[in-house]
């Protein structure tokens, strides 16, 4: 035959997770999904059907569970962390595990002047990533966020582009900018807390979204990542995608009618995509 | 042939729409998508493929739009409501006018210690629904909400229910009740504020999922169209459907552990499916 | 309180069921999700959480597992008959049992010159829909499709509608027609073969909408369902929405170009929604 | 401030074409997604907000169908290879070009006894991928397929597994192998014919899956890519993920009923993900 197996590696994805932590005044609650990769001596498994180095994908779910049982799950870092150091410590033919972690946020339901103790509400878009990659040599850990809904209604311009046969978009001083941010960094050492750390990065990024008067989206992309790098001293480099999600606004002109930047459509597709690396230098 | 044409209808659906109101200290903003469809005279359409009585979908989509530029857009309730009243008043063989309306919320960022004026988040699966069915005789305002994730972590327990041979569920006593409401209700007469109107339904809904002591999901149901009944006067319907959406213990006997309630797998599939209306006597 | 529960019916949702049948020569596959609703004396426990009378939606879902061993599963049609009348036996207090199947194809791969007697591929947005209403004094069996796409190059025209001050789409003689057939037909009596009456609804419709030369959407739809009718004798009535999936046409003009109807930008929303129900006289 | 760009690029997603070739037999039909990406001279837009050297993306979007006007698009690849010469062609700052393209099939349809000049079904989850990367110094072809569903109801075993204390799994002789391929292959000189060569490693591919006798997914995956690259000798490297889509046996017992490998519950989550790389030697 033909082909040489020159990379693999194999794991179990969405093993989610519901952990309570039952305290005298109130429960906290935290809800995960779990994607394991293992990389190491697994090519007979391809080759052969071989199957004796093999731990079953259903086995890594089971892990999942039972070491969420006592560990305190304060945060999906240190989580990521002890799966990875299992399957690295218990077998020694795996060179490498990488577990990403994607978290749903809950908030407690505002009930009478205060807040539940037991209850939350869901259903946000935004997810917080977490991705651990630990090998015989080392660790890396990197956060992110996926889904983060911003919208601007003003201080967003786009003007002085080129102009060719193929361009008839006009230039705007004034814009609507919507976007779904997309992040992920790396730390370069371990902050003291990792819930802390993500929470600066978050805020950083959404804060320079709000205030920044943007001449490109590119600009506000740069001034984000900035950000995240000033806020938290930890962050080594953070990559950020940020779709212009348009808001067009309508022609109402042959209804007899102005449109003074007030009525728009949403548009789902295409979308602009900018994208973009900073690194703290 | 053999068939006649018994019931028809016809619209355009998902006409989203971006409203900005540019006031001097903040920017307002609504983003919503409009479904109308039409009843009346249309048969013609259908039997002979004469449009002489079509109003195209196309024209009820920029009909929004124009609508929307004069409009306050301080409610979904009163813009369909505009909606509906334009097709009837502009075009006589129309019977009925049903236009059902999404709206997406955007919360203001927190900016420093404020509220940016003009900088928004989005991305909730919770969803306000409004419904206006106009015809000749009159008009019904229906509200709801899709999308609403709840979940609590305590006071919810399911015994005493049929055991039959197909049976294995245990009795529980303290179990996660986690659930997506959805929610439809009918005004007997117009609020003084519709957005008031739908605030105090969703709360008391809310407030309700998080005190009740439940012995089942539907006793929970029935608590919750009571409590917006009660919190909001001119409420004469409610319908409710609360998915109960599983988090199932995970068994870690196997593995030499205890599970006193804490691990749990989110599962979206299957789900209890409970429903009920509950009306102003 | 001030509310009555007036309805009320509970069930379960997405029980997903995968049946092979292992015959000499070949194996048969059927992937189907179930939902099921009760209707019946079920009250107290929205009223009081006295759950005395109340079937678990777990037993239901183990239900479906146990009556699927032995049922041939030939047709949905037959396999929801039989829940149905298993819930009505079972138990006298149910007044009702509502069954709704959801079924993928899946198809037999080609394999060499013939097909694979135990390989399938699947994946279509087309799905087979049956519900099955058995109360204690008769039962209801509806047939239906959902998520079937399908599009004309030519034969589409609109033309002759209204023309408003919001009008400003142009008159059409040659459109590209898309659609996702929805469609739901009820059986006046039952069809010798369930899976052959839903075939030829299926292809009556198909190819109705292929050679027909549509003037509007609505003509289509009622000469899908007029064919539908005539091709099945025991179909009573058939509803149909078929939401107009536009293709806009690009207009190249601005780049010194012509577009004589080829390239076309496909949009999902906003769409058409046109709807309408064909009756057998 | 504290960060450097260290790398970016940008670029239009969802550019969606439809473009029908009208033939006098016949017309043919092409849905395409197209995303393209610009890396270059681009870094003063981030920097500075000065947008003189930014090609807008709405522009891109222009091009897309500008060019589709003329092309004949009877290959993504060849269309994504024309795409990405027109931008390192017209700008000199632009140092490479990325196209990804994403084809919808759409399938004739059978009316009477012969396949319809003009009309097709479509709403496969199966995509065609391709990518072209073309920099100053050359061009890289990669094609791939996503969202292929196959199912094999036996000839599938999973045994001699390492066991440890977090394994539960059974040892199973035949078990259902379901998956949804994902690959993607790079070719190291063009083929004759685009669209030949992707049926060829596609029907490679799906023969592979359907005749395997498997003892391992991994092993099923590293049979499929030899013979990709055994079927099309252009083709340099397949990478392939197949997740194990697993149906999992009813346990009946408690019914009172045994399950001889007849009824499973399909689930989507959690799922096995086994990934390889396979090389021509």
């Amino acid at each position: 035959m033909a082909g040489e197996l020159v990379s693999n590696s194999y794991g179990k994805s969405r093993v989610r997770l519901t952990k309570v932590t039952r305290r005298d005044d109130r429960h906290d609650l935290v809800e995960l999904s779990v994607d394991i990769q293992l990389r190491g001596d697994f090519a007979t498994s391809y080759t052969d059907g071989d199957n004796a180095k093999v731990v079953p994908t259903d086995t890594m779910k089971n892990t999942v569970y039972a070491l969420a049982r006592n560990h305190p799950l304060e945060s999906p870092e240190e989580f990521g962390l002890a799966l990875a150091r299992h399957f690295l410590d218990r077998f020694a033919h795996v060179e490498a595990a990488e577990v990403r972690l994607t978290e749903d946020a809950w908030q407690r339901l505002i009930v009478g002047d205060g807040l539940s103790p037991i209850a939350f509400s869901g259903g946000s878009s935004e997810k917080r990533l977490t991705e651990v990659r630990h090998d015989r040599g080392g660790r890396v850990v990197a956060a992110g966020i996926a889904g983060l809904l911003l919208l601007k209604t003003t201080d967003s311009a786009f003007v002085g582009f080129i102009r060719d046969e193929y361009t008839t978009l006009p230039e705007v001083t004034d814009r609507i900018f919507a976007t779904e941010v997309r992040a992920r960094w790396t730390y370069a050492r371990d902050p003291v807390e990792w819930n802390d750390a993500h929470a600066v990065v978050r805020q950083a990024m959404v804060e320079t979204f709000a205030r920044h008067k943007s001449d490109a989206v590119q600009q506000t992309l740069l001034a984000m990542g900035r950000a995240a790098l000033d806020g938290c001293p930890e962050v080594a480099e953070i990559e950020l995608t940020l779709p212009n999600q348009h808001r067009i606004p309508v022609n109402l002109t042959p209804f007899g009618l102005d449109n003074p930047n007030v009525v728009f459509v949403p548009t789902d597709e295409p979308y602009g995509d900018i994208r973009g690396t900073v690194r703290r230098v």
